[in-house]
């Protein structure tokens, strides 16, 4: 049963969890597949460790950059990634508008496979229709193809 | 420098990190201390891992029951314990009311003795206000006297 204002998205990918795990941690990779084509990702700062920062910019055609910063609440190397952008690095509460979302995100065999799941959670309902709105569903789903797509050359 | 929003209290006890870790830890002994005389605190649920849920309620003296949930972020023994009421445990939004603060509790050696400091940071500079009028500096205070009292016996 999904956690009240979820959003979950989860693909059957070809390639181990490993190599899903580091494309979602390692900047050079990441930097690759995180922005819906033909918006691109220029900054990749992952600082990988529990109350760590996570700074990631993703660019518009026209050179719009749209920032994103969070923090690591959860590790777990090649099962599971937890952030959050209610803090901005080392329990800074996010003060630059209130905290939006939660992702889990978790890798687990299945039929040779890795089913790739990212559960996002919202502290209200309203949070959760603007995510929608905002293209969650595609949005994701685009990245999760072209993250599939990189695993499988690692 | 204080981080915005946040509120700080600190005192140097005469006793070891280790005594004062536990009186934070061991339900047991959280109870003796932890809610401001003649409050009690009938019930401790400390789940002691990162992401694991606490359940602590605060009685008045007339019986009324005062629920307080949170989540542990970060948990280094004897030096260090973070947690927020912005998760119910597991990752779950705190959906009734919004998140309100985040408790950093650190012990660190000073004079043969523990630096003892609890920040407390919020979101926005109304929590942070209401906290204060909520009696921040002498409710934390008396509770530090007499998590002092009890780590002095351990």
């Amino acid at each position: 049963m999904p956690a009240e204002h979820e959003l979950v998205l989860t693909r059957l990918i070809d390639a181990p969890r490993h190599a899903l795990f580091r494309c979602w941690t390692e900047p050079k990779l990441l930097k690759q597949w995180f922005a819906p084509v033909p918006f691109t990702t220029p900054v990749a700062e992952l600082d990988l460790r529990v109350g760590g920062a996570n700074t990631i910019v993703m660019q518009s055609p026209d050179g719009q950059e749209m920032p994103n910063k969070g923090t690591y609440l959860e590790i777990v190397p090649d099962e599971r990634l937890v952030f959050t952008d209610a803090y901005t690095g080392d329990w800074m509460p996010r003060t630059a508008g209130k905290p939006f979302m939660t992702a889990i995100i978790t890798f687990a065999d299945e039929d040779g496979k890795t089913r790739y799941t990212a559960t996002v959670r919202h502290w209200t309902a309203d949070d959760k229709k603007t995510h929608e709105e905002m293209g969650f569903h595609p949005g994701w789903g685009q990245c999760a193809d072209q993250l599939a797509a990189l695993a499988r050359t690692l």
